[in-house]
């Protein structure tokens, strides 16, 4: 499995985003408002940090609140998630996400338990298509 | 510059390193002893995970304490890490390490101030020879 991106929880995404460009030549690929969140994708070579920033209440508005910004999962690519999750579950390892569902930038994603995982909130996502609709 | 490495602070790498493999596919192609620590690196297709577990009082042991156990920091490659760490000094980035030092697997590394990059802990990695040294 390859890695896809980096998911960052940020009160200042537009701040945020500003520093890494010029720290890491990162530049904002792609856009959005989901989930009363604005999410940012910045391209690596190789992958991307996704900036969360929350505009309402709800998971990463409550992250904030709790531990402060910084790291808040490892998203890894997968051409089939649902497989991808049968073999958490064969693991033993607790899906937050029974099923594939949509999520930021047309992917189709799932996250597993980080209590069987280390600590580590992994998200499993299908980005075959994101390219296509790139809005910055 | 791309991705490298995601590190992973842990109080069981040999435990947390079979499951990454099971659910991952990545398997360990290094383990070594430093810093007192066992580190062991998972491959990805485009990355590792570092996992970091700690044989001694250190700043993983401490981060273990009062954090428990997930991810540690992103380190990102950079063929001069020295320049990386110019160009953060120039954006008032604050520098853990002010000027290149040995990490694990014979790379080079230094750390910025998490402060600085909205609490995320960025390494810089100049990880040009570590093929050669494969361990395991």
């Amino acid at each position: 499995m390859s890695f896809h991106h980096l998911g960052i929880a940020t009160a200042d995404g537009a701040d945020l985003a500003a520093t890494f460009e010029g720290l890491l030549g990162a530049p904002v690929v792609h856009e959005e408002s989901v989930d009363g969140m604005t999410v940012r994708f910045l391209e690596l070579d190789g992958g991307y940090f996704e900036l969360l920033e929350p505009r309402a209440e709800g998971t990463i508005a409550r992250y904030l609140d709790r531990h402060g910004p910084g790291i808040h999962h490892v998203a890894l690519a997968t051409d089939d998630v649902a497989s991808a999750l049968d073999r958490a579950r064969d693991l033993g390892i607790d899906p937050v996400d029974e099923a594939p569902r949509p999520g930021a930038w047309g992917h189709e994603v799932a996250f597993l338990h980080p209590d069987s995982t280390g600590g580590v909130l992994v998200e499993f996502v299908a980005a075959g298509g994101h390219g296509s609709n790139r809005t910055v």
